[in-house]
């Protein structure tokens, strides 16, 4: 008889080894870390005795659920943004709340408030990626779970670097100081191929090799993302990053929704681990991962959850239970992913996916002991039908929830007993995290004050010092302009010829007005090409105007657009938006030493007999503004309009 | 001041009125059933004193969630029968249990197991379609929940009606019995069109008017269900269904998954309520209906859980989380459903779709009293951000669980309190739930102890009484068959020529083989037309052999087959499967006052030389068998067939 630590038993074992072994009146052997012995009750305590014997009748231990991706600091991101499109989710909300608020302090809290909520449902591992990474390790050594804790290295500056280089070397000495901790495994996570170069990848794989850690990475999560690498590269997203090497190291694929046949092909036989993150890509609309196919083929596939920033919680019964029902929808097979390979994948295929299925994933002698105690006797999870052994799997999958789990044990420490969590303290970790959300609120309040200010904390618009003066006039005849283009004292530096569309955003409560601009270039033969997308965002009462209805705007915002109109729509949520469609020709000129624009309108859409004719200058001061203003009105009589044609308003009012 | 029964106060009150009005520290005033005032605190303690004054500090309340399509009963058969196809589903399992174990004491047991499970999921109202609906509709009264009770009505034998008519009459009295009823909502339930017929789909329609209930029914759940309506009727389903004015009474139609534009038109106009059940359509990979176009045409779209049996729970909260992720990726649109509305299709939207907005689904003055307590401060919500009102629809929807309903209240009377179940005595409940569960297991696994009981289950297969006397032998010349058939005492009676496709499904620890046979018809100018197909199941080791190796086959089973082979490769769970293809030519013929088959065999597939020839005699006893295999031996010695050529095995062994 030996004495060791501790005998769990009396439970129903579900083992998840390799024949799948179910053990009805079972018992687990422990000492200190790790699992010794797993058999029938009479059998371990005929041949153990222990300190604690804990009986566990009417109770179903399962491995420790482990979640194979995640960004667990953003749980204290988490409904921040919701059902909103990714670029104005990240762009719009994350990054910039990030910016301002990721500190060591934020990813300590996130961690611990995230690995709470895990530990709650039964996980015990996890894979993140995040900065400040030996804040995310040292938080969960403190709470007791297992994780694969992935320092992210990006080509931008990041909260925590201020470049690619000051990144990678943050990454080392975080591997140096986590290399061999009992519960944390350090890992290397160049966050993407689209957020990083050749160069930083191949010094990640570099690292990750010298370390002998995983490396975890975002691949081919949306159908953009593969666009964007066939146009870059010339090819997908699994073959361009296969070129540069990437899977010579212990690689962590997170999300692979957009991989075709032979993308699987590759990701089996670089034995690739893929977490497949159901919730998240359902979300944000990234698509339905081929999983079924990826099982087939050999990968191990691990489940996510994703940062609750994106899915918004941390529960991998959910998550399991959706990997199991979407399978099925997305191959047209509902025998598809049936629940015992859904238990799999939340368990023991998932710490094959993050390269630590010798560690963790299923209950057998020498793994470390990680378990989840559930009890299956309540009302949605019964009755319970015995007829053959996978209803057990099915219950677990497809019946119970999170809040079933009762005890849960990680590295032989209990973390939590009745549901009571051991490690954490959660009374003071609540008020932290709601100190912070208010604080974030209050950040985003001001931001969100009016558009201009919306605009600036994206980074989108600069403002321009430079006041503009203008005449507009309707003109029957166009020919008139070219009588003016032809007097001897006029001197055409340029001439070109544009079809433009311009979407005028208007809003709730706000004087500001946002208009967005396609410029299509039209060549001498009639062809389009999209030239330039432009944003300028005016403040109507700020106009001053002169005699001839010349006007001089100030406080104008002008910028290139780097978004599509669409995020400029959702970000700022537009009440209200109109278009108009004009082929404008345009002349620079110089007159009396003053360089003037002309253009030639043509009102397409709305459509609109006649021509309009626009003065233009920019002008640096009132007095400069004052002089361009009286040089505009010569020029107009010269074209003979008369002042009934003088319009004041510009189209976006002409028209509406 | 006036004094009412109950004040609920210092709440947050998620009305789900038309105005989307969220009250801070809100306050519920009831009377009875009803709620008569709903405001802010200070102003309902200002006007009303009440016996019950109930403090909600830090509680969200919402509207009772309404469960738009379920078969409460069918909480019972949870986990019985998973990730199979709907038709083994349905035909292999759920039918033949139904048909040996529905019955009132089994409706009664699986409506209280429901009602306990969605009382604890913060459901107040469903909408059910069973057998023995008084039987529901008695627990679910009992249980104090509001049902909308829909009594199934068939063109089969059902389980309640011997036949359509006495169904109908039997939806009559129970109409009568329950009209009226304070918690009840009594519904004329045809179970589907295909299953259904345009009489029976009339004489429901008369029914529902005539008492003004709601006509309950599944509609377009299956691409299949649309194509044999397009064969059937020349139309869709909708179209079809409209065509005989089913939309005439007030219609819940559950799932809704393939319908177009038009459809959803016709949904729209003649104001459908449609119950969307995002599980089970994942589940049986029945597809995802179109709720985004839905709703933007109008429609009242609820959600259901649909049966247990098919999910395997009744948890609203995973159901309309689903619903809002499914949607995004259904229309490619990440702000598709977001939370506030899908918390509108569990509440008010729902209540609408079963035609009883009237009574519940928002908290509003002069509505029952139907209502459901949140703790949203636990880890797994926490943090909240509070910078836009959504954020509290995107918290309810996105984060908490079911168990986060802490109260419930249904028509003024509380249901559960702390999670305390007050109208169900749930002990009693579990023994008596996994009584059933354990006697389903016996039923089931006496049947399912060989191959042949199994079949029999579901009255596929009916022994054959005759056996088959048959010799076969390779043949190198088929010329031999045609002089054979020229004698003088030979008379063809009947010839004809098919292809065959024989697949042989073997399984794991039994001897029977079951053999799925496709018979094509080969006309003269060799094109196919499939005949028929059917089943023949074997058992090895119970064949007599007689001289000149002609063999005696004894207990054959032979049926036409009903469902295509994959039906019975998976509801038999075939181990090994075999397929043989050969072009057969097959002489009846008459000789000697016998009636013999002649076939003439051409192995295609596996290809092999040569021909094979059969000569076979049906009989009923063993004395005929030996007469019958004389004459047969004779017509083999007029082959000139050497006995090295006469073949003992069948083809399955042959080609194996």
């Amino acid at each position: 008889m030996q004495h060791i630590d501790t005998i769990l038993k009396n439970g129903t074992i579900v083992t998840m080894d390799k024949s799948y072994a179910l053990i009805e009146d079972g018992a687990i052997a422990i000492q200190h870390d790790t699992i010794i012995a797993v058999n029938t009750t009479r059998k371990i305590i005929k041949h153990y005795s222990a300190d604690n014997e804990v009986d566990c009748t009417s109770l179903t231990i399962i491995p420790g659920l482990v979640n194979a991706h995640t960004h667990i600091p953003m749980t204290l991101l988490r409904g921040l943004a919701d059902d909103l499109r990714l670029d104005v989710w990240l762009l719009g909300y994350m990054m910039p709340v990030e910016r301002e608020y990721v500190t060591p302090e934020f990813v300590e809290l996130g961690t611990l408030l995230g690995c709470a909520e895990m530990i709650q449902s039964g996980v015990t591992t996890f894979a993140d990626m995040y900065y400040f990474e030996e804040c995310v390790a040292a938080a969960t050594a403190s709470a007791g779970m297992r994780g694969v804790c992935g320092q992210t290295i990006l080509k931008f500056p990041a909260p925590d670097a201020e470049s690619f280089e000051a990144g990678l070397a943050r990454c080392r000495s975080f591997l140096e100081q986590w290399h061999d901790h009992p519960l944390i495994i350090p890992a290397v996570a160049p966050h993407a191929p689209y957020t990083t170069t050749d160069d930083l990848l191949k010094s990640a794989v570099k690292l990750a090799q010298e370390f002998d850690v995983p490396l975890h990475i975002h691949l081919s999560e949306t159908a953009e993302e593969v666009e964007n690498s066939l146009d870059e590269h010339g090819v997908r997203v699994i073959p361009y990053v296969d070129s540069i090497k990437l899977f010579k190291a212990k690689t962590i694929a997170a999300h692979c929704v957009h991989i075709d046949a032979r993308e699987v092909g590759t990701l089996a036989a670089k034995r690739v681990g893929v977490a497949h993150n159901p919730t998240s890509n359902l979300k944000l609309a990234s698509g339905i991962a081929p999983v079924t196919e990826m099982l087939k083929a050999g990968i191990s596939v691990g489940i996510g959850t994703d940062g609750a920033a994106s899915n918004n919680d941390l529960d991998m019964f959910e998550e399991t239970r959706l990997a199991a029902l979407l399978a099925k929808t997305e191959s047209d097979d509902p025998t598809s992913l049936p629940a015992r390979q859904a238990l799999e994948m939340a368990t023991i295929l998932g710490a094959k996916a993050l390269h630590i299925d010798h560690l963790t994933g299923s209950i057998e002698a020498g793994k470390r002991a990680d378990l989840a105690f559930l009890d299956l006797n309540r009302h949605h999870v019964l009755p319970h039908f015995n007829r053959v052994s996978e209803a057990v799997y099915s219950r677990i999958v497809y019946a119970a929830k999170s809040t079933d789990v009762l005890h849960v044990m990680c590295n032989g420490q209990w973390l939590m007993r009745d549901r009571e969590l051991l490690t954490i303290d959660t009374d003071h970790l609540h008020r932290q995290a709601q100190q912070m959300a208010a604080d974030i609120d209050t950040f985003l309040k001001a931001r969100e004050e009016d558009i201009l200010s919306k605009l600036l904390a994206i980074g989108e618009l600069q403002q321009e010092e430079s006041f503009e003066v203008q005449v507009k006039a309707r003109l029957s005849d166009p020919a008139v302009v070219h009588h003016l283009l032809e007097r001897p004292d006029v001197t055409i530096a340029k001439k070109s010829h544009y079809r433009q569309h311009d979407t005028y955003l208007s809003f709730e409560d706000s004087d500001y007005r946002l208009r967005y601009r396609e410029d299509d270039y039209i060549s001498a033969d009639n062809r389009l090409t999209n030239v330039r997308s432009r944003l300028t965002l005016t403040e109507s009462g700020k106009e001053r105007e002169f005699e001839n209805a010349v006007v001089l705007s100030r406080s104008r915002y002008i910028a290139q657009a780097t978004r599509p109109l669409r995020f400029y729509r959702e970000y700022l949520q537009a009440a209200e938006e109109h278009t108009i469609v004009k082929d404008r020709e345009r002349w620079h000129v110089d007159y009396q030493g003053l360089r003037l624009y002309i253009n030639l309108d043509k009102l397409r859409s709305p459509s609109s007999d006649g021509y309009f004719i626009e003065l233009k200058s920019r002008t640096w001061s009132l007095r400069d503004a004052e002089q361009k203003a009286t040089v505009i009105s010569r020029l107009l009589s010269y074209l003979g309009i008369a002042p009934s044609e003088l319009i004041r308003s510009d189209y976006f009012d002409i028209t509406n």
